[in-house]
């Protein structure tokens, strides 16, 4: 039986994807979520002549025509209505921020000014055309798309959306997740393992994966028993969008997860992937025909931790941003800093420390002495991704990388 | 009078760094955290010679003598106590993350067995040392520093903690900040502006900013009235780690925030640095003799939105991380994509689209209309950092930068 490649899964995964709906949140906890509107400029912007700097506003005939020196009429601040500067032999003070005073169209900064007695003397051979002056609709003029939808809503976008009085935004729902760990080796962390047990820590390593991307995770822990885990999961089919597993997905006596999830009505989509580490991954579907919520998405992974973790953000994170509709694919590459060599033809996510060398990304292998080496993690900020149809692979090379920690 | 640097600003700001203390939150909230203790090993990682595959655990003594044929003497399942071999000649077998039983030294996976009766038929020639077991202490040994005090916690920093029982970890305490906006143009998010008006967005742009390093920070908004100004910072002062502001710092006849800093008994420690957008920056501390709270920190940004942006990451994040332990310096460079000129002698931080070609990182200008356009910083993701001392840059060249969206 030839295995799914890593390509093929990916696939199968993406074109899984669900679609969670859409909700209105207040703009300020819109960050890290997906826009689900067009933002469009409510007015121009700027929305009126803006003074771009502190100084007098003038008239740029008089000027032009050898004026120096101007008598102050008043001050136009920012956030005032709009002056009229009366003679236009006089100047009128003006803030940045403030709207240009009417009858001037020039701004001459205070630093080429010399102040005495309510006269300004400009120290300036010649004018530019509306010289400080941001003129009304430079930037955006109203009605103009601002931010598409489907954009994922960083700092910049959150300034945009208060600019124009978007006080709530339309989001992506998020997926309601659960994720399962199984196995009667695992203890809670605050217990002392006996000299067989390990604690438990893939759940909470994909619960802090998930938080990345603003989902809040439930978790559970389900004990190695087919009865137990038949009624429990059925029960978590009903009312989650996504269940993720950890562990019991390989060919162990104990692995019940594919029968279970087989005789629950889940289709498998694939099981086994052609990669290392996170081979015996399972991944299927479940679809409903008469219930409120259509679907659930089972991503079952293998239970050691660089598995789990890999997994995690190779297909989780690509088919969530497809479900939410951000136009994402992980373009990044880096390039492999020493030869390396891995035989089995299976895709190797090689576990790498990043640097940048003059804008480029280089990759160091960090060397694992087994996939289930949680530790090697964190001296780790990446894998990279190393094809199956070769083995030695060459300093200078570049390969695609998933970067985990910025 | 000479401005300020951008390099020398940039000292100044992280030489008067301030510590916030340690606190200890729950493992699973501290994501994002800077770590204040270091993390060991509680026991040996694996902790017990474990399996590593499923399938049979035989000696391999009977196997170099020929032996292909095991009758099997019963289970070992993860998470139970270790089992003997009673008869060597026999197997058991053995699951993925079980401890070695007793009197077994090789692990054959099911993929090479033919069961039946009771019996497994090895189809191996040979076997390798200790196949398919990972040994007792091979990835840690107990007592073996696994995270170094200091660490940025991320997802893979969570699975260790959980993996060697730190329920509660050490993190350094966030600063207490609030971020002030000034400027009497300025109406809330929900209300419609009058001609003159614009909304407040810069505080808020910042509040997301700060969520980005897990800092929860106040808002407020003063008009710009000298004695109303005097007495609300008085107030911040003795309650806040940091105040940011946002406006009133340049040299029109309603920017206070300098002189009644000042009248507060704040120091000055540089006003104006040698750079677009962003100069009129204006930095200072009060340090207190005989109070709780030993020192404040202001960061007074001029209001446009593209200057407040541009100085929180520029000054305020490498402050953050300086106060913080965390040694982070921003060595991200950046390739030029095509030429550009920038002529005043100011370093320019220019707004820049990235993208990604085997593994070099290329930044191509998004042509601005003036600093102010915050409509730009939606359509760029970070800014390439120009030298002063030129005015023209060369496609191809390299140059620092800050990315502000990943």
């Amino acid at each position: 039986m030839s295995l799914t490649t890593v390509k093929e899964a990916l696939e199968i995964v993406v074109n899984n994807s669900q679609n969670f709906g859409i909700e209105k949140v207040d703009f300020l906890n819109s960050c890290g979520r997906i826009l689900k509107e067009n933002i469009f400029a409510d007015r121009d912007f700027p929305p009126f002549d803006r003074v771009s700097m502190d100084g007098i506003a003038i008239s740029s005939e008089a000027f032009n025509n050898g004026q120096r020196k101007f008598n102050i009429e008043g001050i136009q601040a920012a956030g005032s209505a709009q002056l009229t500067l009366q003679n236009t032999s006089n100047c009128m003070e003006a803030m940045t921020g403030a709207v240009l005073p009417k009858n001037t169209d020039a701004v001459i900064q205070y630093e080429l000014l010399t102040i005495e007695n309510g006269t300004a003397t400009i120290n300036l051979d010649a004018l530019k055309s509306f010289q400080n002056i941001h003129l009304k609709g430079t930037d955006k003029k109203q009605g103009d798309l601002l931010i598409k939808e489907n954009t994922l809503i960083s700092p910049a976008e959150i300034g945009v959306f208060a600019t124009v009085g978007k006080s709530t935004v339309k989001v992506a729902k998020q997926p309601k997740v659960i994720i399962v760990s199984t196995g009667n080796e695992l203890v809670e962390v605050g217990e002392i393992p006996a000299d067989h047990q390990i604690r438990r820590s893939n759940v909470f390593t994909m619960v802090s994966l998930l938080e990345k991307l603003h989902i809040k995770a439930d978790t559970l822990h389900i004990l190695d028993d087919r009865e137990v885990l038949l009624t429990k999961i059925e029960s978590l089919l009903n009312n989650y969008d996504v269940l993720v597993f950890s562990g019991a997905v390989s060919k162990g006596k104990f692995d019940f997860i594919p029968e279970v999830l087989n005789e629950l009505g889940v289709e498998k989509l694939f099981h086994e992937v052609k990669q290392r580490p996170g081979k015996p991954f399972w991944f299927g579907r479940k679809v409903y025909t008469e219930r409120s919520r259509s679907e659930t998405t089972i991503f079952a992974l293998p239970g050691n931790p660089v598995s789990t973790f890999v997994n995690c953000i190779k297909y989780f994170n690509p088919w969530y941003c497809k479900s939410v509709g951000l136009n994402f694919e992980n373009k990044q590459q880096a390039i492999l800093s020493e030869d390396f060599y891995f035989k089995p033809e299976l895709t190797y996510f090689l576990q790498v420390k990043l640097s940048q060398v003059e804008g480029k990304l280089m990759a160091t292998p960090i060397s694992g002495k087994g996939s289930g080496d949680l530790a090697n993690l964190v001296e780790a900020d990446a894998f990279l991704e190393l094809p199956d149809n070769r083995s030695n692979f060459t300093k200078g090379e570049v390969f695609p990388v998933i970067i985990y920690r910025q």
